[in-house]
């Protein structure tokens, strides 16, 4: 129920087309939804530009496959995070345009466009074995109409091959570092830019990594300040993330 | 060296006052913010509205006190978390403008005000017990010119107390949401509002919490997107990053 | 022994036909069913209505199949968890009214049933990822004669969702909260409900979630009082404590 | 808005005192309490019996007993855990009648009283170390006015001193089995009974018992069915829950 | 009851002054130990040179002197481990034999004594600090009548002063091995003789020792065939661990 | 070098067949357990009974046969754990008298017996699905000259079932507990024998097990004396350990 | 850019061929490298003796031996570690020079050589199952031209055999020990040797080893002075390490 | 019994002096460092210039300063680490020449001083707090005559302080890295260096720091090879192990 109907409900009981307690009953009842909160189901709802994610990790193909059908059928762009090939050759059979990143695992189906995005998001990334984490992270964004820029391959332990690209950095707008083993890049790039930045630590590594736990302690551990953290290997919540930080940005005029 | 000194250098090396030998020793040997890689330095900077942060626990009231002095010196605000009513004694003999907030256990010392930024940082917080972190981030945040609205005490064991609020929750900028235990309040939040949410695990709980851990582990996992995440009891974090994001917003024009 | 050898044992005593000595030999040595301490035997025993139940997970396929032949045998209802479709196979040579819930997993048998227990159980789960947990409380508990409601992919992200069945839900008598991640959904069920609440943790969710450690604590740490948890994944282990609840509420009577 | 507010609301559209659109600005910014979902409120509002609870620890003392005065006002039963004699002393003064549990550490007062239970609930702990917090499942369901019997002491290194109370234990509906160190209590009485089981580790303990986490995962891995958990050291959960559990029972009529 | 009262009871039953319905209802409610299953109580009851044991960590002095004077009563010896000097000065005041052992903190109080155990039980420790624990393990063992070595501080790091005493070692009926820090020693001694060796993990260490836990893996770990492991600082366990295996030795000619 | 030859070089040093600095020069280079120190050799040594181990897992086929062989050459006992069928396919081809135990996954070969021990070592476990590490425990002491008696499927659930063996357990020289998820089994047992009692945790369980990590610290914490723990699945290490237990007793009379 | 570059640039600056802010411009731009920073990049360059390192473990054949191919036409040594015989058969088309290491899973392609280093390296291992992280260690080393003394399956278990080793390990620069289940080896060749130790901890073991965690956390707790520890099975950090310990030693002359 | 002594008693055995037999159990009873192997015993014996260290924490006052005396006796430099002042006043009283370090908590008596060592131990902390744990590494190395270079306060959020020093640390022959929180320096600066690096991580920090928890595991998971981990906060142990690595340096003209 909105507010429009809302205010129907109110004039019939004004004209006496409907009882006071039936009113009561039916205001007592209704969901939420319908006293007009639409906000709280954002998340699900289809709004310009904000593709629905599927997480396929763990779904049967059928499963996946149909979840994509339905959401494409609103028209929204679709992202379909950790995805098989075999689930790609079955939606690109309904599907023509849709896509496959195989380096992140992310099937991508854009039905819709918007004008991109202020301002730019910087992906920096420590080793190439990162890369499937912050191609997810970019894909992600890109997909939600953000700019883009990449900076992989830039660990610490040549600290000269990130020092090459700081003006460059500190002139995005969010900055999102995928980092396993130690994550020390997310302390440096923290130092080194003043926007925010979302730090993604990765389960690269091995041994005492304890698939990413060494990278997400040191993360949350920062000594810069302005890092804030997410789930290990997360690289479409980091992009998500950047973006809403992003559209803060562009929403200014509203 | 920045770039018009280095052009200097240049110039006198055209003109043979000095030898090219000599200018390549120089430039190797410089140190890089000579350079004019200005930015690199921001966080030990003064720059207008961020406050000098001293973090107290575990220095001695002669040390922190000092350090308060040397920061106070250069005209700028100071910020001074995890302190005791005792350091801000000492520090209010010297400042005497100079406020203590007994709940966050900050002390601050404002010496000069921009005009506020635009959009507002909504801090959430769970329980009153949750409090002392929930006001470090608030009072870091406004030290450096944010507007700040708090809804405190809405823990989801009461969802109504906080869906009292959606509407307001959904006007913000950001949104820091505070809780200890086991910090749902970061998923509801994040399922209610489409701006970016820094999540503050709090060390408040016992038993099996291990001292935040359940909270950190909570937040992480949390399955609303565009929830990040700082370090247990890390109020002032939060407040930091949280204005670095609501700047770019108001940095647009730039 | 039993009451009713006791007696006769003390009667031949009583008799002469017995010594003092060797009745006090016997009486030592007696193992402890045999004094009529029946209620101790109570989880292996037949009793009305409660399944047998046969956790599969690590048993070959003949083990399985010969636990549950004979289990059948009793006459009473079996309940196979953590089946596989091949043991399902074997076992419908032999019991052709067997079935299979391919989600929960779960082989079942009903071969007697009773009158359904008044009061019913709320099962709620999370995400779709939940189903197999969730539905394996709900079959161990329909297989104890148990009405169950079903409330599936409610998570608080979308907590509008919930909040829709918030009524239904403050009618159970016991409430079964099923959610991997961050297992917020326990608290905020608990905060709606003035039932018990049963939080089961599932190994649903990656990164940090180590397992279902995340949900795990949370749910430990539950600032809704009433909320007590079982070990992750162990959807049987809730619906048998569920119905073992709704059974003190049936058993008013005796 | 009560439900009686809610129908005077609509009676004054229907007469015309009020205009529609204001209407459905008032029920659009109610608090959702007064949309007459009463239930949701129920942890804090003040039922029959159901006593305020004050969380003692981390608070001060004019904090904490101010809380007490508060919650004395409305006439309710109050109970403060955690709490130590000063406190007492303090609130002591102003409520008479109020009394203090040494061991417990709780202070309650009972300012009003209903008839007791129907079902007994049964607290069982192992050593007399645990007795603190079994005392505080104790308390917590004797001021929500149920039928409590304690078994304490009766650890499994003697089982003899639990199964001389088997069959006490088998007439209870509930079981609260408070166990540090090894937690292997609840399992044995699990396997003894057949009502609902609420098992609460507790801190006891020292060495590899990890402040009580060695309890909470052999609780949560109980070989015995029907066997549900709580927080370390949480007795005042135990007592809550257990207390939801048998009114379960008694709420058979409604 | 005994095996006299018992005995009693069916004679009484034979004489007819008792009838068998009575006997019947006299013997189910008995409590077990009345049966004469001495055996279960063996941990609480006295026998001859097992001394009572008093852990005395979290008693009060009142209560914890309390029980050295009931246990005391009995004639028996009496052991109170984690023992504070002002509780000796309370407990020595009633038993002007009493002792206390200022490393060990360990009051003892011997009031018989048999024969001294054949075999010796070795108690070697790794460092100085670890003395308080191995002096737990050698006073509980010798107040149950043990011979006891011991050989101190011959850590790994210099494994000479360890082979200096090999032949000693090997002539031990039982080992035991405190150590922290890394707990390699009882590895080494494990290597050294072929007697069963009992590890004790201390908390000696600091950083990542993790109170003991460092000690603690090692030793379940350890690479020599014949060592089982007790809890950290559990130097009482292992003492009694050790004089059981002992007795073993000794029980042979029965 | 043994005594033997020890004596005979110095003999020709006496002699004058052997110059001093010669002599000199062998002593100090010979391996010691050329000294004489042969027990430091005991654990690769053959000695009667004790058989030769090898831990399969890990190894190659090739590799792990190639040891059986050599093991099997010095005409010692040879017990191989964790083995598989093909390992043991290749090992019956070489020893026609091995035998493979498919429970236990081991391959024993008996090339000698001695008179089998006096006293019996008790091997109990919780659940069917413990068996194969109990059947690893049982077959290693048995290899090792012991008699053993088993009492399986006594977890303490059932009490009863366990509870019915008391006096048979009483009479053991030793008691090894197998017992997964919560390990209660060991605490009980513990409680009702007076010999030594060596725990073993398994894997076996789920959730919030953690591979053993329940039962390993709930061993650890027992409340009742006289137990010790070893390694996760370590059944031959119990068994091992067992043996040196009950030969302290046989060795008495030496 | 290297120095030589730069001065050339001066020149031209110098001469009028190139203007200031031409060469301000490059300047700024040009990568830190090339600014003669060469130490900066050390690790990715080609220096003598030191090989080209690819860590396998997780990249495509394909992606693997491109990178090889690429590091083998600079003419250098290349050592690819967690190499498969799949990879190496490709590998082995185009360089039929390189080796594989089949314990070890090391490829590698030796192009120069240099003299031997002074001093040795001393790799001791405890077990059989270790070697394959010895032999990383090994082979690494010699790959960077050091010579290398190995002393395997030298376990505390049977420290005799270890100790016929002593004067060999005395004479060693540097020693790598190599160690899993409880890692006591660390301690003892720790307190064996007067030269720095670097302690491997390896995944070898089962149960409560945690994958390496109870060897990690022993060696960190070494009670030997002059133990420092690499990452669990990290052999190949370990010989690179060992390698820069004993060229502190050969560079002495510079 | 060294070598000398050996000599001497062949020499009797050879003169008839002393019977084979006896020699023979001379032989077999002397202590092993008797038989000239020096060397283990290093670590204990007094050589030139190695301080004897007293680990005083956990010590009582009497305790330490006793073994302070007995230290000094011997003539050599004395080094006591985590000391209070109070000890100070207490050792300072008999050693008048006894210095102590306020913030490293050190004690140091030096009654003996060799040249000071080629190459020079740079000794590099993240942030004020590290300093503790920085001296402690300092003047370890400094007591045991080396030369230190300290480089504090260039923690990674600011890089250009450390790059400004990447020059001079280049030209240590081993580098110290002590830093808490994320502990991302050693990764910073073993790419910047090529001489071994040793990682100190510190307890620094707060929350999911978990007393130096993430420090350790990202200083272990290091991206930059050479790099080697002591325990957390042991700033001895580094300064040890930098010492016998420089002193392989100087060794190598022996």
């Amino acid at each position: 129920m909105n507010a429009k109907q809302l205010k129907l409900l109110l004039e019939s009981v004004k004209d006496g087309r409907e009882t006071v307690d039936d009113a009561v009953t039916r205001l007592r009842a209704m969901p939420f939804e319908d006293l007009g909160f639409a906000k709280i189901d954002h998340h699900r709802s289809i709004r310009c530009g904000f593709p629905e994610v599927i997480y396929c990790e763990g779904k049967s193909l059928d499963h996946a496959s149909a979840i994509f059908d339905r959401c494409a059928a609103n028209g929204d762009n679709v992202l379909a995070t950790r995805a098989t090939r075999e689930l790609f050759d079955r939606v690109h059979q309904q599907h023509a345009t849709a896509e496959f990143d195989e380096t992140a695992c992310i099937i991508s189906l854009r039905q819709n466009k918007v004008a991109p995005s202020e301002g730019t998001i910087a992906v920096v990334s420590a080793g190439t074995s990162d890369s499937r984490v912050a191609e997810e992270a970019r894909i992600t964004a890109e997909m939600m109409d953000q700019k883009v820029a990449t900076y992989y391959d830039v660990g610490v332990a040549g600290i000269h091959r990130l020092l090459a690209h700081s003006q460059d950095l500190q002139a995005a707008s969010v900055a999102i570092v995928v980092a396993g083993m130690e994550g020390a890049l997310a302390s440096v790039v923290g130092g080194l830019v003043d926007c925010p930045v979302i730090a993604v630590p990765t389960s690269v590594g091995y041994g005492a990594s304890f698939g990413g736990l060494a990278a997400l302690l040191a993360m949350l551990n920062s000594c810069a300040s302005g890092v804030t953290v997410v789930n290990i290997d997360n690289g479409f919540g980091a992009g998500y993330a950047a973006t809403l930080i992003n559209r803060t940005r562009n929403s200014k005029a509203g």
